[in-house]
């Protein structure tokens, strides 16, 4: 059947949603119009005060809705040490370990050629400027596992290099409660390429 | 990590669309900031087009721009038939199907004492008032096959039979394509419950 023109718009809007399809989008609209309209309007007005409000932070490329965002402002945060990730969700997932308190520098993707994405749009001429003043010691590298994160590490590693930083790579291995019998070859090759010595005999 | 405000604002809004966690909701929103602010910028349009424009068919309940949805109006269908359903989703699925030209009827719901949902949120006395003009010489109840399904079909098969109109309720059965193996006990002996003739002997 044919759906009515404004129905038609959101259910094509709905679409700019990651992994959202014909029959997704159907079941949304469907949803927020019948059960929901608050929730709808609410969303409209969220959206359209993140549209306007959330932009990059200066220094790190996270979203921010000042100059900088909270965590580059914070004085408490150890700046002298740099941990490049691909994006903003990867900023979030290592801030939630626990395990790390310095300043993040976000890619927001990762060097892909045939995809048209070179230095310039990671932004490495901001970072490379951030290493150039000389107040970062060590620069960690967490970027992913992939062949393209590699290759970006690698990039990133031989600026650091020119630069006089220290740079370093998030280590790879088995995942904690990962079952060494389900874990993939290439990992476990590079867990025994990179084991650390517990007892010096 | 704590998000800043708005981004926060924006994460618990995107909880109202259906089947949306925090987890995807972090996903949603950073690819929109992210990839495709455009694409945002004509949900919320299209978003608000749809909450401002579009309410329901003064007849059949079913969404539309104008006081009756294109299908009420099309003088072509078959306004002698009523098919009722639960959701304007299982109209797009009927009429989809091909094999029906008459109007439909949107309970919006169906019946669910626990629930509060009783035959005024459901619009019956709408659907009464059909019934009674006398241009209606069939009702087909298409609720779902559920407890509450079958409930609120018996409903609606009383309000039909107390105006003389013919009530039909669509067949249960084995699906097309359905390995009988594979088909739970209680649509198999639905299914032998209505066997049809195929010869006389």
């Amino acid at each position: 059947m044919s759906f009515t023109p404004r129905l038609q718009q959101l259910l094509s809007a709905l679409r700019c949603l990651p992994g959202v399809g014909p029959k997704s989008a159907q079941r949304i609209a469907f949803h927020l119009l019948d059960k929901d309209r608050d929730g709808a309007a609410t969303l409209v007005n969220s959206l359209q005060g993140a549209i306007d409000g959330i932009g990059l932070c200066e220094r790190c490329r996270m979203f921010a809705e000042a100059p900088l965002c909270p965590m580059c402002a914070d004085p408490k945060r150890d700046a002298t040490t740099i941990c490049v990730v691909e994006t903003p969700a990867d900023v979030v997932a290592i801030d939630d370990s626990g395990g790390y308190r310095g300043l993040y520098f976000v890619l927001m993707g990762r060097l892909s050629p045939l995809d048209g994405i070179g230095p310039d749009e990671l932004g490495t001429a901001l970072l490379e400027g951030q290493l150039e003043q000389g107040d970062v010691h060590e620069l960690i590298l967490a970027t992913s596992a992939t062949v393209e994160g590699e290759a970006t590490a690698a990039y990133l590693g031989s600026i650091a290099a020119r630069k006089g930083v220290k740079a370093t790579r998030i280590a790879h291995g088995v995942p904690m409660g990962g079952e060494l019998e389900y874990v993939d070859s290439s990992t476990l090759s590079l867990a025994i390429a990179g084991r650390t010595v517990v007892s010096d005999g």
